[in-house]
């Protein structure tokens, strides 16, 4: 075995370790790092009030999850941190993706998990804002 | 040794080798799950079309990295994924954090090298909009 394949063994196994011992799932855990792609996107609700969309609207998010592309995904509500005036704490649900490049965005955008997603819960949202961004080294 | 702390030595000492064999830091790659709050920081330079500005902007968000409270960094810029209107790519560098919680974003923004970085670098932009995300389980 190569000095290379040997280390890539090594972090292989290593990393199936960790997800076996850890608290959490292993796309959430590892590779975060190796995958540079960030997806990011927030949506205001038709009814910003409705604690009831709200929930619905992260059930949704969350069934995205099983899309084989994406390596960790975050959903989330606004931080309850200081309100300063760069601060935009006006949306209801964030949605924050990791993707290893390209290819796999396009692949998570075209999935019909996503396409079912898009139809079932748009309803809700008023608004949607994106930021892809690549990460840099 | 009980079961638990046998789970988190086992856990510990394992993510201790991860962080020895693959090839990021520690801080990239094992702690985000653990750490819920989502900071993430748009930056428009004054001359957008600017590469060194933007270069500049880049090694001055790195800075923060030795901030003790951030869990993880990453620094971007617009990925190139399909133009669509919803996406917003006008902006120049992003900067994505992970902490803990309430407290290490508070420590984070009011730390001396944080505080740096503002007066060195805030000259080289023109907007910034900040979004400050709570993972939901």
């Amino acid at each position: 075995m190569s000095k290379q394949s040997r280390r890539s063994f090594l972090a292989k196994s290593t990393a199936l370790a960790v997800a076996a011992t850890l608290p959490f799932k292993n796309t959430e855990a590892m590779s975060k790092s190796n995958s540079p792609l960030v997806h990011h996107v927030f949506f205001w609700l038709k009814n910003p009030g409705s604690k009831a969309d709200q929930q619905k609207l992260i059930e949704g998010v969350k069934t995205l999850a099983k899309i084989e592309s994406i390596r960790a995904l975050h959903v989330g509500i606004p931080a309850d941190t200081e309100k300063r005036p760069v601060v935009d704490s006006s949306y209801d649900v964030s949605e924050l993706i990791f993707f290893d490049d390209l290819a796999g965005q396009s692949a998570y955008q075209e999935h019909p998990i996503h396409k079912k997603f898009a139809a079932e819960y748009s309803y809700l949202w008023e608004k949607v804002i994106v930021y892809d961004s690549m990460t840099v080294k």
